[in-house]
């Protein structure tokens, strides 16, 4: 919860949280310290505006209740465009959720896995909801700034050590294309671009010497 | 792995594969049974064409390693469209992977985590990276291969190149990094390294001549 950004952790008759549950919580603990404890069920999610539930489909309850489950990816976009208060229902780590607790969530939730081995442990299925959610929820901010002035220099560098090293007409622009496509895959930073043009430039500078 | 349909798993030096490690596997023992057991991290990828690798970046090492790291789901729709044999590579729970186990690897993956709290358990860590390739592994757009033989003939090539301009010492191994990581980042094929490896072989020439 902790490495996504999730705060509010709701308990539902838990078992004692003692010492070592601090311990795997690691530098988490103020997330324990803060969750609500209830009762029953209902109690719970008496002012959740939307529960959304994932259940291994073991059983063949489950299987019924997850005829219609959306598949995560699609939930973590879609969910975001919806307010109020969204509750994620994760059942026991040996029976899931009961029949009725399904039943009162407002959505199924599946988690593509191998039709070898469907059910992930209670941990496994949390992380990766959680994961799949903060992807949605925060776009990729820190993006490698390219420079396009730095990009062309580096590009024109490439050409000259063609020159240099009389590189075949008929095979130039095919390698002028493919040197582009490659840092256009690899996205380099402005630091990058730089220290490969530091590069590139001493390597012309020794072969035209040569001259 | 068994619930992401991963089948191999190398483990170098591992804790002994005990009862608690079988009952921990719960229906997926198989996996464990077929493990690779290897001495060195060398050996282990001895065969491996590309390695991937995942570390927190808790220390300043990782950092620096990590400013251009790949997020999960960017590499995740990448790697499909390259053959030859993937390693992923996770580090140690307590102190993840070592300086010179991250400076083999050709791209570091990114998981996008929390400001708050950066670096998931080593299992969560795992689950979420299987469970991302899980969702793009339909993706087979134009294959790319990787040829682990022609990768580091071009990563020696361009620290001949090094050699060749007296690149400074103190800003060698970072610049050696760079150029594996960019690599590492554009995948590139087969003819791609082919090509690059003409050019870069012809400078060096020419470079060498003028001695």
């Amino acid at each position: 919860m902790a490495n996504f950004d999730f705060k509010n952790l709701y308990l539902i008759n838990p078992c004692e949280l003692d010492d070592e549950c601090y311990a795997r919580a690691m530098h988490a603990g103020n997330i324990i310290d803060e969750a609500k404890i209830f009762t029953s069920f209902e109690k719970a999610v008496e002012k959740i505006d939307f529960l959304a539930a994932t259940s291994s489909i073991e059983s063949s309850n489950d299987k019924r209740h997850l005829r219609n489950a959306v598949d995560l990816d699609d939930f973590s976009e879609k969910i975001f465009e919806t307010e109020g208060k969204i509750g994620l229902v994760f059942g026991r780590e040996d029976i899931g959720l009961l029949n009725e607790e399904i039943a009162a969530c407002d959505l199924m939730i599946r988690i593509p896995t191998s039709e070898n081995y469907l059910s992930l442990n209670l941990s496994h299925a949390i992380c990766v909801v959680l994961y799949s959610l903060y992807l949605n929820r925060n776009i990729k901010a820190e993006r490698r700034v390219i420079d396009k002035v730095e990009k062309e220099k580096l590009y024109k560098f490439f050409s000259q050590i063609l020159d240099e090293i009389n590189y075949p007409d008929h095979k130039r622009e095919n390698t002028e294309v493919m040197f582009k496509r490659l840092m256009g895959r690899s996205i380099p930073s402005k630091w990058e671009y730089h220290t490969l043009m530091g590069v590139f430039s001493k390597a012309l500078k020794k072969m035209k010497k040569q001259k």
